[in-house]
């Protein structure tokens, strides 16, 4: 971790013990365990590194442009709760965009800071470089409007109360918030106090109807299953939902994009539902349950398998962070962790003993050493090579299918962008976790194509000391989109082609410390996740997995390209 | 060119002869002279992608992420006059805002064509990936609404009105547009006619108080100068200027942001004007004049060198694209080529000579091959080595400010992002330049800091067969920011240092055809320009040079650094 900036052991105030705007708000962050803060330097936002360059306990993580930095705040935040972005007006908020826009559709808090011109220039309407050249200061915070949970400008009289809201709606919403800040302010002392913020609670009459019409349902139910969602883990029910099953002694399943929010190695865990695509166990139980409880749902096309989930409304108990909705009848302002503690304590108990897991990637492969590459041997080969604690970063592409299929081990963390699908999000989402996590092992699973959209953050993992093991599926392009777009045959596909790069070589050009391996067959995968293993303890590994059949791919995948072929053609 | 996608020769029609969406956007844009698309596949704009591929006589180029993409066509449109990039919803889009916005900022037009999902999921507000999962599909036209001088959602019935319309306000404000199209519209036939386009025109009553105005200004005037600026490049009107110059035998002066628009071989072109940073003479001349036609006037920072500039708008004819402002007074509805025009047609010419023209790189080094690179000596250089025709990429860095003061050769292209300054441009918008004007060298000077963001991008330009010389100036860091913040030591900012890479390797790892040298003085730069002068026939060359003192920077930035350091303290 040699480079990493770190903070010096001073007070976060003014040498006259009076908190600056910059220091109150590193110290809000601080107070919400963010101890790393990814971002670009830019000429607006130098008060900014500055002033974090003088808090303790609390340092700075440049990244080597925003958009990587902002996919680094979201695996951070997977990881610990809640991240930070700096970026600079114009050119740097606006690169990281898209990772802002996945956050929120991801339910993922980043508290984003904008560094902006001096206030008089501001108010002045001046050209300013890194503006649209109208004069138009505002222009950039709208842009954030749709895909933030709140914006606001910050100044010396408004920081006290702007700052601890933000952080509260992020907290609340688990959505990223947009602050800016003019560069001559941030150093500027407060001006005001802290007025007190409204917390979300539960109404005790709206939770208490809830819970007789639960009752009501679940009685008479002969099979009551629990399916876990996204949204459990942006809340962080983990325990929670763990508990509703145990106490109900009923069977519980994990959608595609709430993968890892249930312990998958607990006893009642059943498997992953994968509507047509998945278990066909898994559906069965799932299907014909004639009571579902969801927690944390997003009803969509990834988790409905297209539409082939057949969830029946009138037989669901959705549980979501502020309502909870029985048999299609909303039930307003219940927070969802008070209605799952609810659920635990109704006291009904189910009679059918749980079923048996059903995991596709359990059997398989003998690990016949000379056998090449295909996802119906490797898949349960990495399952087995998951131990409990691993943080699991599956991007985008054939090995998120793959992956999802997978059962993970006690403690895992796993994180993927299982609806906003941003192809490249993975590589940079893994520096944000090594720095979350460093103790932990931190496995990511790239392919060739996301890769080479964010790759430079290779090199800032190994100019911070991290240490993931880094796997590139080789399958010389864009696999998945080839699955995705089943109207034309895949040599009419030439622009989901790319150029093939070495990157063994890529990894000494960026001047770190790292071991690479290049395999072929499923012998070479095992012995050179060993050598990895051994290796980890002092470099970022990389293991090139070169796959024979460019189309190879999780079954999950080839039965949902077919499904989607079938719906186009009517 | 091997890998470029080429469209076949085929109609650019369905089977039966009519025009679906997407053949008639592709149509209109090659009516406009776009022959290349740049963008990045991905499952909501597949039938865009599938459709180009069928077109003919306009291909697809693929870049390695969106931002890139973005750039390349900015790079293209400076070249060309237009650009096209395809992006799909969301994930796509949001990743070139920060490219969308600039040439918003820069006055650069750029067709931004968005796939989205079907219009049957859109109109149920269905949670599909790639959304925000709440069923808004008009968010992102939100974001890039306050980026973006029209937006509108493509149907079959809409198109033909809504795609000329687009193009013609993408032309005449020269700035961005953005059309979305769902995914299965893209393959409609259409539906309606074309409606008759309003054009703007100059209304004569307001030319002719105008001209009347401007005689008055200029029949009394001992010294008129003529300062040409960024819209002159964005408008076309380098020949009026020209002409305005000639035929009132006045002396010329480019603005930074301008620099290019006017013939730096020209006689009557006496250098560039930056205020208290530039030439002292060019300075002397420009502020003493009393008249100063300024053309394509962009008030920026930039331009008025921090407020150092002296220009007295009481002396000033400000012709812009559609109205013109003289001695303060505006007059509206005149295109800015009929006001040039008027001016050149006149009769009134200037009595005093052209002064000498005063170009800070023309003297300097004496070519001393063992001293070590120091900007006082490579520019002189660099400036000796630039060829009539030669297209120059300047980074935003210490490269954009230096090269900004070189003299161009006749023909030249000058490419920098003058007022907007998004680091990372360059070395995607030489991918663009090339694709453009294959036939003409490309020399892409570039800073090490800036290189990482973006710099996949040389992986394409090798995949396409690009061969432009790259000049990668490896100072160790963001040599640039340490001058911008000038309030605390550069060893307090350590978030200005960047990873150190070796780009001999890069280009290797990229798998690319490549010549690529080292250099650490003057002598070798010049030996290896002239080696990558023989290569570049058949590989991208890059250069690597290597500067002994991170802080050697153009005496431009210096002065700059210190006036900056100057304004804040007092």
């Amino acid at each position: 971790m040699a480079k990493v900036i770190m903070g010096k052991v001073r007070s976060n105030t003014q040498g006259d013990g009076r908190a600056t705007l910059g220091t109150y708000l590193f110290d809000c962050l601080k107070k919400e365990g963010v101890t790393e803060v990814f971002g670009v330097p830019g000429d607006y936002n130098f008060t900014l590194f500055d002033t974090l360059q003088q808090c303790e306990g609390i340092k700075a993580v440049p990244t080597r442009n925003e958009l990587n930095g902002g996919y680094a705040a979201d695996g951070y935040a997977r990881v610990k709760g809640l991240a930070a972005l700096i970026t600079t007006f114009g050119v740097g908020e606006l690169s990281a965009a898209n990772a802002i826009a996945g956050a929120y559709s991801e339910n993922i808090p980043i508290i984003h800071i904008v560094g902006s011109p001096k206030s008089e220039k501001q108010k002045q309407h001046k050209f300013m470089h890194h503006t649209l050249m109208d004069g138009d200061y505002d222009a950039f915070r709208r842009v954030f409007e749709p895909i933030s949970a709140y914006t606001a400008v910050l100044t010396p009289s408004n920081a006290m109360a702007e700052i601890p809201k933000a952080i509260s709606i992020a907290k609340r919403t688990k959505k990223p918030v947009y602050l800016s800040v003019a560069l001559d302010l941030v150093q500027q002392p407060l001006s005001t106090k802290v007025p007190k913020l409204e917390q979300a609670k539960t109404s005790e009459s709206s939770l208490r109807s809830a819970s007789k019409q639960a009752r009501k349902m679940l009685k008479p139910a002969k099979q009551v299953v629990l399916l876990s969602d996204a949204k459990v883990k942006s809340w962080g029910w983990e325990s929670l939902v763990r508990e509703v099953a145990e106490k109900m002694q009923i069977p519980a399943a994990s959608t595609t994009m709430g993968k890892g929010g249930f312990d998958e190695s607990h006893p009642n865990h059943i498997g992953m539902y994968g509507g047509a695509f998945g278990s066909k166990k898994v559906q069965e139980v799932v299907e014909s349950a004639d009571c579902l409880i969801v927690a944390g749902f997003v009803p969509s096309d990834v988790n409905l398998a297209n539409e082939t989930a057949q969830l029946n409304p009138k037989k669901m108990i959705i549980v979501q962070p502020e309502s909870v909705t029985i048999g299609g009848q909303e039930y307003k302002d219940i927070l969802g962790e008070d209605m799952l503690r609810e659920l635990s304590a109704l006291g009904l108990t189910a009679e059918p003993p749980i079923p048996a897991a059903d995991r596709p990637y359990n059997s398989g492969t003998q690990l016949d050493g000379s056998h090449p590459l295909t996802a119906q041997e490797y898949y349960p080969l990495i399952q087995r090579l998951l131990q409990p604690g691993d943080i699991v970063i599956a991007e985008t592409g054939t090995f998120a299918y793959g992956l999802s299929q997978t059962q993970l081990p006690q403690g895992a963390t796993y994180i993927a962008q299982g609806g906003w699908q941003s192809i490249g999000y993975a590589t940079p989402a893994a520096l944000g976790a090594c720095m979350a996590a460093p103790k932990r092992r931190v496995l990511l699973f790239t392919g060739d194509g996301s890769l080479q959209l964010t790759v430079q953050e290779l090199s800032s993992m190994m100019e911070y000391g991290c240490k993931p093991i880094v796997f590139v599926l080789n399958n010389g392009g864009y696999t998945i989109e080839k699955y995705l777009n089943f109207r034309v045959p895949v040599e009419d596909q030439p622009y989901n082609e790319i150029p093939g790069w070495n990157y063994t070589k890529l990894v000494e050009a960026f001047g770190g410390n790292a071991h690479t391996e290049q395999v072929r067959t499923i012998g070479e995968l095992a012995r050179a996740f060993h050598d990895s293993e051994l290796q980890r303890t002092d470099k970022l590994c990389l293991i090139e997995m070169i796959v024979p059949d460019d189309m190879d791919a999780p079954e999950y995948l080839k039965l949902m390209s077919d499904e989607l072929e079938k719906q186009e053609k009517g």
